[in-house]
């Protein structure tokens, strides 16, 4: 279960709201509030606070705070910024602990703002009062029932489907769009600047609602990433979470010097955490609702195969692209299925999936048929596809399939198109919580959320996704001690080996020589072929200018390579330090790959997983997720890449040691998690050895951030 | 200009309609289709053909065609399947040369159909009729105006947008939704089974319509996939035309063993085809209209920097992730710029893009900023977002920006957020013909595809698409001699390079070894290091079996490679004939490409460039062309690939010959189109090497079709 806060409970259960700032002036915004409150059916004390006192809508109006009667325990603010400390004063002496404020003029405008925005929030602190905005057009209830916002009427229906949203004008826009769309809201909630009560509150808050079936959330951030994802996940076990996450381009000016973390963008951290979470991410605002509605409708389905059943072959073949097109499949009919199909139809009917009952088909076909459909085993959910049939109404086809729909516990999406021609069967449907979109298209992407939303549960339920492994021999004191009051920047390449082996990732010998014959030295205690690499931890990309010499195979080479490599250095790097060169064995077997970890401004650790080599940033063949990653997200981040999938073996590449890759993925992750100021680790390559022969760190870089 | 067909027009401009199969029956579709060709205002002359003779909603009813009077040249048939034989041939006998069959039972149902079908096409070809069908429902123009569908009313409105559809269902569907999305058709064509008239013919004949300013096809295949191409590029220049191209799973199965063949799917081949000819596409029915009216509607922009006038600051911030997500950019707003709008704005709005003019924006203050906006010089294109605003409405204003639109030569779409507090706002958006939608998400696509037309038009009249490289040295008829009378089957990898090398690609001297001796001796003249490959072109992947060794330094290596490699092969193929081992200088240097050419059932002969190796199949990094490419098709597989870019020069790899991978390229692909019994033929790796030193094909395969 998430976890509830008792100090927001005022926001959705008052026993008394008074509006500061109430107003006769029907073009002023304290009008309409007042107007919404009292029309939205309120069953508390409502009472109108303006310092020119008399009565408003049969309701006296107080001159202030102060005389307000009981009961009061939420306050509407709707007066300028520069008023709202004072009134957050007289809240708090009137013992009130709640309060919108829904001025502008704060930390959105600017340094004034913010200060003043500052000072209402020490205000709060001070006087243990709870802040919704400022900057926010309010919130509304529609089942209590309750409306704080100023909104022109009409309000929203009331319905299951609750949003909260970090923008007032889309709240604005979705409680009017909804109606059109044929859906209710439960709760809605404009989070406005956040002072004091965040997304994460709300969606905690909102979500104890009985009411509310599905949680929509319109975000352009989250202001506590690691708490979102622990109290959306809580959430999202219990009911469906959506989110249009915007904001996508307002890229974080991170500055960054590995692959890791030049390929991963703040969305990728996003996408993992709303992975994590178990949040739905909708693309489009259309998609939030798109998809809400099914989740806030339909059953769950056991599977991903869809029947599709038509009237006509063309939107059929649409709907089988859209379907394919996001992972979901057409339902094999058994011959059974079948023969009870064509008991049904005309004889030129395709029995086979879609099946196409062709245009005449009546309201009873369409009936018996579905009925058919969802009765069979082979079948997980259904999408009716319902063009203006030329010989019979669309609306008296919604009246024959509606009760089959109701009497099964497979979730059914029809597409319905037209306009005129279907709006009959548009209005039963909507009325009946079925499901409709224009297009199969719009259809097909409700059924695959619903297996997605499916698939997840049954995973979070079966304790897959939540089994860590438990890792060996992993030395964080030893770490913490070595790590302990360094200056930021890179570490040597020999002390990222050592962090390494400290959590239990193989590392291939390193040694540092300090003259050439020292390094014919080592490379013959090491044996042959070696390589050399120049010893400047600083440098990204020594390779490109000489710093690195691969394959020597033999002394001369050695000697000779020690001074090829200073020189190259010396000339690419005047200026650059070097503590001589290092020698390693080289290893051309098995598999590359990189794996690597960074810490996300929002979410904290990330690890990263794919295509090794110097080739990184352009194939950008890369997988993300939180630190540490679940068993199953370990799995995906393998499974989605190339690089990954090539280790189940490839032509002629051998099957690869996937245990160990996965190993030292949990274990740089762990690393990543008990050590923040590891701004960016990353290996590559680590070489994966064929099965059971284990993976091992070729090269590593690390920087020590403040 | 497209070529018109004459014997097609009676189709769009018949002097007079016989209905054969008219019908008093309400039930029936004969009449259905009497009332919609009475009511559509057809000024022709309305025959109606029935055996009950009399008379219908005022007319005369005949009992059969020979006593129809003049005028008529088009026929529509109503009957079913069995009778329309007999009805060509009255059709025939009447002097009437062009029909519509509506009615199915033919090649969509079993092979009794499709006898039928060819016979109703035989019997036209013999009587120079054209028909339109069968298994459709019909034909309709609004300005004619004409409706030859039995269609429930109402019909459409009359408009700038042309349907041609595959799907009666869709087109039913369409005029339906069409009217609740405030936009009218110009025409509209149900294709059915194109006994004889196809996508193609009925394209050019509707492009050809004056009212007509967009062209929009639900298409489930194309029936002569270069005609369609070369036809719809020529449609394309004058007017817009967009596809909706379903049936993306059913895919041919076609043989295939090279890379080219197993990467190359028909919805690759669509794609290529659709770019050559100038065919935007669309992924959903929604775009493919949401796309159609901005087309229809708007100027065209003349770049992709877009101004974008909220007054809210949530849908700006969604307007800027949709805008970037399709390739737009936010105009950078010039201090000029910027100094206009601040003398329209309150202090607190911002003045860069989006420029939000906050919640209490006027009608006055949108007009006065979007004419601002759209005077500036930096800004090619403007989004409009108006979600309900709190102070006043929305109709208010967009009756004062309409005039806006109107004077300026820049395309603006609306981003209209809402349902009822917007509706009057949408009505007078749709009578100016301003394309509005209902988020920023789908006005964002709008703008993109304006973009994408004007820089099509850009480059098809600056001649750029069109200019293929002349290329010398291409020696046709020596190839022609070579293929001349061989069996489909793989050729030899010596014949491969004969054949390449006859087009003027070059080609890694390559000799055959029938013992180890020789192939020392080879080697020796060759000179170290070599490569050794078993001589079995039948077999792919050779280098997994071991057939091919690398880097062969000395003349005992390559004696004992011999062995080994013959030894490998004997092993792996016992069967597979082998003559002898490939001897071949290793080339280190220099970049590793792929390209390819396969021959596609639809579109005939296509080109492949990307990544190659032995992992193309994996990493996907490919892009496909018609072949021969444009130079503009050349550079962009070159571009979008990441073997392309990496050509310019990645890291320490030096810039690449990237003219030799074109020319490589086009002659490669003008092979395939000489000889279309290449089925399969590629080349990988195309090692390309500095800039100026050129590429070489170092290995490569190729398959005889029948």
């Amino acid at each position: 279960m998430p976890e509830t806060d008792p100090s927001l409970e005022p926001f959705f259960s008052p026993a008394g709201v008074a509006v500061v700032g109430a107003s006769h002036d029907p073009t002023k915004l304290g009008y309409g509030l007042s107007r919404n409150l009292v029309q939205s059916g309120y069953r508390g004390a409502i009472h109108f606070v303006n310092i020119h006192n008399g009565s408003l809508m049969g309701l006296p109006v107080y001159p202030n705070l102060a005389e307000v009667p009981d009961p009061v325990d939420l306050a509407v603010l709707l007066i300028p910024a520069a008023g709202i400390p004072e009134a957050l004063r007289e809240c708090a002496r009137r013992g009130i602990h709640a309060a919108i404020i829904a001025a502008g003029g704060f930390r959105e405008t600017d340094s004034d703002g913010a200060a003043l925005e500052a000072e209402c929030l020490k205000l709060a602190r001070e006087h243990g009062l709870r802040l919704l905005g400022p900057n926010c057009i309010g919130l509304l209830d529609t089942h209590l029932p309750l409306d704080t916002t100023f909104l022109s009427p009409p309000g929203p229906t009331p319905g299951d489907v609750a949003f909260v949203s970090h923008s007032g004008a889309i709240c604005a826009a979705v409680i009017d769009w909804a109606r059109g769309q044929g859906f209710g809201l439960s709760r809605l909630v404009s989070l406005g600047n956040q002072a004091d009560v965040n997304e994460t509150d709300m969606l905690v808050q909102v979500s104890t609602d009985p009411y509310t079936h599905v949680l929509t959330l319109y975000l352009e951030g989250v202001s506590d990433g690691r708490r979102f994802v622990e109290q959306a996940r809580r959430v999202s076990l219990e009911k469906p979470v959506v989110a249009l996450k915007v904001g996508r381009f307002e890229s974080s000016q991170r500055a960054v010097a590995s692959h890791t973390g030049a390929l991963a963008g703040s969305e990728d951290a996003f996408n993992a955490a709303f992975r994590r979470a178990g949040v739905i991410r909708a693309e489009t605002t259309e998609e939030l609702f798109d998809w809400a509605r099914a989740l806030a409708w339909c059953p769950l389905p056991g599977g991903r195969s869809v029947a599709v059943l038509t009237n006509a072959g063309g939107p059929g073949v649409t709907a089988v692209d859209s379907l394919e097109t996001h992972g979901l499949r057409l339902a094999q009919l058994s011959v059974e299925t079948q023969a009870s199909l064509k008991e049904m139809l005309p004889p030129a009917a395709s029995l086979t999936n879609p099946v196409d009952m062709l245009a005449g088909a009546s309201p009873q076909q369409y009936a018996a048929c579905l009925r058919i459909l969802l009765g069979a085993p082979e079948v997980d959910s259904a999408m009716v596809i319902l063009p203006p049939p030329p010989m019979h109404t669309a609306g008296g086809i919604a009246k024959a399939i509606i009760p089959v729909i109701f009497t099964s516990q497979k979730p059914v999406v029809v597409a319905l198109m037209g306009e005129r021609l279907i709006q009959e069967a548009v209005e039963h449907f909507r009325a009946a919580h079925v499901p409709e979109y224009r297009f199969p298209e719009r259809a097909a992407t409700a059924l695959a959320i619903l297996a997605q939303r499916a698939e997840y549960l049954t995973a979070e339920r079966t304790g897959q996704a939540d089994a860590i492994q438990w890792l060996e021999g992993m030395k964080r004191e030893a770490v913490g001690v070595f790590l302990e009051g360094r200056e930021p920047g890179w570490l040597s390449q020999e002390q990222v080996f050592q962090v390494l082996a400290a959590y239990g990732i193989p590392t291939l010998q390193i040694r540092l020589a300090a003259s050439a014959a020292q390094a014919a030295n080592l490379a013959g205690e090491m044996g042959y072929p070696v390589v050399l690499k120049i010893a400047a931890p600083q440098v990204a990309h020594k390779s490109d200018y000489g710093g690195v010499l691969l394959d020597l195979r033999d002394r001369r080479a050695v000697v000779n390579g020690y001074k090829t490599v200073v020189d190259n250095s010396r000339k690419a790097w005047p200026g650059a330090e070097n503590e001589g060169v290092y020698v390693q064995r080289m290893v051309a077997e098995g598999q590359e790959v990189i794996i690597g970890a960074i810490q996300d401004a929002d979410f904290g650790p990330v690890v990263m997983f794919g295509s090794g080599g110097v080739e990184v940033e352009g194939l950008k063949d890369v997988q993300f997720s939180l630190a540490p990653p679940s068993r199953e997200e370990t799995e995906a981040m393998l499974e989605n890449t190339w690089a990954g999938k090539k280790l189940h073996g490839y032509r002629n590449l051998p099957p690869a040691d996937r245990p160990a890759v996965k190993d030292a993925l949990l274990r740089l992750a762990q690393l990543a998690v008990d050590f923040p100021q590891l701004a960016e680790i990353e290996i590559n390559p680590l070489r994966v050895l064929e099965e059971g022969m284990g993976a091992v760190a070729i090269d590593a870089r690390a920087r020590l951030g403040r």
